[in-house]
């Protein structure tokens, strides 16, 4: 599979975040064609119990290459793109894999 | 579900790495008491085609905080922890998260 990867790192304000990521954000990333899995998995912090680097991971699937690419150049991922360039531009990372099968 | 997730950044050697990693530590991590799932992904860079930050994210996926717990403390994690430093305890950042359901 193909993975989409946001790493979100500390929010200003995490409440406004965790908001605007629920409400508005998710419900976008959801009309993405091609999406199969869309996984949200939150930051507790570093395996001694430290602060860790990131906030919040998400995590969207894709079938292959192809449906990444066509996903990729929907109206309905450039509207995703938009909308975290508005709330969260300044704290995201994005990266793009492949599972190791 | 809990999640470990270890993000490392480019290797030295990736051939050396690779080959450590999977014929070496991939099978003491999948010892570890109460491991439900393991998802490695290799990064390709970032969705505009440019480096990324991180060449491999591994995921260990376990059913609960308490199962976390006794994963960490039992001789299988310790040497698989111990493994890790030895080849990447210099590129490896570990956080512990949670999926949002």
């Amino acid at each position: 599979m193909v993975k989409f990867i946001a790493l979100y790192r500390q929010p200003a304000d995490t409440a406004l975040f965790d908001e605007h990521y629920t409400s508005v954000h998710t419900p976008l990333v959801e009309k993405v064609p091609g999406l199969k899995k869309l996984e949200v998995t939150r930051i507790s912090g570093t395996p001694m119990g430290k602060p860790a680097g990131y906030y919040l991971m998400a995590e969207m699937y894709f079938a292959d290459a192809d449906s990444f690419k066509t996903a990729m150049a929907s109206s309905e991922n450039r509207a995703a793109g938009k909308d975290l360039m508005s709330f969260a531009g300044d704290i995201v990372e994005m990266m793009v894999g492949e599972t190791v099968e």
